[in-house]
C-alpha cells in the first residue's frame, strides 16, 4: 500500500472541515472571533512512551490524550490535531486499522477532527507526534506564572495510577486483583485529562500546568514562572487506594515524583470546590515542599528526565 | 543536560510572541481578522531525507523549508512553526549549537518565529518533525481543485537539482565541475522554495502544488482533485544545465520523476509571466502525460513513495 492509498484508506475518513478530505498540501483553519487559537505539540515512541505489545486503539488514545492533557491545563477548548505517523515494517494494515478506530472514538469523546499530517516509514521505533488545536477567549489561556502567596494548590482526578501501571508492565511484585491490576495498567495505556473540565479551570485557576513529568516536578514550573512557594500535603493527594496498599510508605513520594498522569494541577482561591482536590498551598519563596506527617519528604527524584 | 536546559540554551532564544519563551505547556496564535490559519506538517528522518554527515545547519534549513513549501504553493505567507526532534545519543551540543544557528538563520531570512515543541530521545535515526503555520486571506487558501481546461502549467525555479544532488551522494558516476556538483549539492541539503512568490501566486494561481514527489506526480495531484488532464512538454521544463550535460536523454524524465525539488507547479491563464516557466497545458481528460520530442515518455516511476 502506498502513502496515499493509506491515507484515503484510515485517515480521509476522519479529516474535518478545512482538512479538505486530506488531499492538500495544507489546512485551513479559519479565525474563531474573539477566541486566540492554542496549539501544543507532543511526541510518543514505542519503548518509551507505550510498549510494542499494547493494542493499537490505546497507542492512537495515548497519542492524542497526552496532547488534549496540555490544552486542558490551558484552559483550551480542543477542536483539531495534526497526526506524524513514522512506522517501521513491522505495522501492517491490521494495526493501522485498529489505530484509526481508536483516534474515531476519541474524535467522537472530545467532539475533534483530524486537520491533516504526514507519513512516513522508519527503520526506529514506532513515532507519533500530534499537534493539537484549541480555542480560549481572547488572552484567556491560563498561564504557569499567576499564582500568588495565600491561594491553595488542587489537582484533578488520581495520581500514581498510571506509574502503578508501569510497574506492572516492569514486573514489580505486587499481590493486586486482577481488577486493580488491569485498572493500573488502562491508566497507563489511557490517561483520562479532564477535557470537559477545560471551561470551568478558566473561571478558577490563577496558575496551572499538565501534570505529566510528575507532580512535584510539574508544580515547580508553576513555583518557577510565578515567583512563589508550593508546600504539598502528601496525604492530601489523590492515590489510587490500591497503591497505598501495594507500595505502603513509599507510595506518596512515588506517586507524586513519577510521570504520565496527565491530570491537571492548578492554584486558585482557598476554599473552591468541585471535581478536583485540595493538596497545599502556595507562600512566598521559591521551590516545592512535600510534607509527609509533617516533615519535608526527601525525594527520590523530581519528575521524569528525557536526558 | 536535561531537557528543560536544553530547550532553554538552545531553542528559547528562537521563541516569538505567543510562544511565553517556551516556559508553558501551550503557545498561543491569536486570529488576524480578515485571515484564515493555513497549516501544515513534514516530518525530516536521518537516512531518508537527509545523511548524518550533513552539517547541522542545513539539516535545520532542510526541516524548516520543506514545510514553507507547502505554505508557499497554498500562498501562505509563513509566520510560526513547531518543532518536534527525537534525538539519538550520537547528538552532542555542538551539533544542537549549528542546528539552531541554522534555525535562527532561516528565521531572520523568513521572518518566522519558534512557537513551541517537543524533545526527546530515540534509539532510532534522528527525526525532525515541523508544523508550519502561515495566513492567507479569508477563503483565499490556493487549492489543488481549481484547474481548468484551456489553463496553461507553469512551475518555480528549476527541477532535478535535488535529484542530481543525492545521486552524487549515491556515488553516481560523473564528471561534473566542482562548482556545478557543489550547486547540486546544495540544493539536496538545503531547497529553495519560492516562499516570497507566495502573495503574487495567489493572484494568479488557478491550483498549485508543492514540488515534493516528483513533478509529474505532484501535477497528477491537480489533475485528480481538479478533474483534468494536463500535459507537460518536457523540453520546457527548467533542468540545470550540468544535469543535461550528465544525464543526457535520461536527464528530463529523471528530473520530472525525482523527488524533493521544493518549487511550486501551478496552473493559470495562458501569458503569464514572471519568476516562473510555462511548461504545458491543462485539457479536459484525466491524468498527467509527459511529452519528449512531441512523443509521451514512459516514465520510470510516478515518483517517490514512501510504501
Amino acid at each position: 500500500m502506498n502513502e496515499f492509498d493509506l491515507i484515503a484508506r484510515y485517515f480521509a475518513p476522519l479529516a474535518g472541515e478545512g482538512a479538505f478530505g486530506l488531499t492538500d498540501d495544507a489546512a485551513v483553519i479559519p479565525p474563531r472571533p474573539g477566541h486566540d487559537l492554542v496549539v501544543t505539540t507532543d511526541t510518543i515512541m514505542e519503548g518509551v512512551d507505550f510498549f510494542a505489545f499494547d493494542p493499537p486503539d490505546t497507542v492512537a488514545k495515548k497519542a492524542l490524550r497526552v496532547n488534549l492533557s496540555d490544552l486542558t491545563a490551558k484552559g483550551a477548548v480542543p477542536s483539531h490535531y495534526l497526526l506524524s505517523l513514522m512506522l517501521p515494517p513491522s505495522i501492517a494494515s491490521g494495526w493501522l486499522e485498529a489505530f484509526s478506530g481508536g483516534l474515531a472514538e476519541d474524535q467522537a469523546l472530545f467532539g475533534i477532527a483530524l486537520l491533516g499530517g504526514d507519513t512516513g516509514r522508519t527503520e526506529g521505533p514506532l513515532t507519533i507526534s500530534v499537534t493539537a488545536f484549541g480555542h480560549v477567549p481572547s488572552g484567556g489561556m491560563i498561564r504557569r506564572s499567576g499564582a500568588r502567596p495565600g491561594d491553595a494548590v488542587y489537582v484533578t482526578g488520581l495520581i500514581g495510577a498510571s506509574a502503578g501501571g508501569l510497574a506492572i508492565f516492569k514486573r514489580e511484585k505486587h499481590v493486586l486483583p486482577e481488577a486493580e491490576r488491569d485498572a493500573l495498567v488502562a491508566r497507563y495505556r489511557v490517561p483520562e485529562p479532564p477535557v470537559s473540565f477545560a471551561r470551568d479551570l478558566r473561571a478558577i485557576a490563577s496558575a496551572a500546568v499538565d501534570v505529566s513529568d510528575g507532580l512535584v516536578a510539574d508544580l515547580g514550573q508553576i513555583a518557577s514562572a510565578s515567583g512563589v512557594a508550593i508546600t504539598v500535603e502528601g496525604e492530601a493527594i489523590p492515590l489510587p487506594p490500591s497503591l497505598r496498599a501495594w507500595w505502603g510508605d513509599s507510595a506518596i513520594p512515588r506517586a507524586a515524583t513519577s510521570g504520565d498522569d496527565y491530570q491537571t494541577a492548578f492554584t486558585g482561591r482557598p476554599g473552591l470546590s468541585g471535581p478536583f482536590t485540595r493538596i497545599g498551598t502556595v507562600t512566598a519563596g521559591e521551590g516545592v515542599k512535600l510534607l509527609i506527617a509533617g516533615r519535608e519528604a526527601a525525594l527520590p527524584r523530581t519528575g521524569y528526565r528525557h536526558f
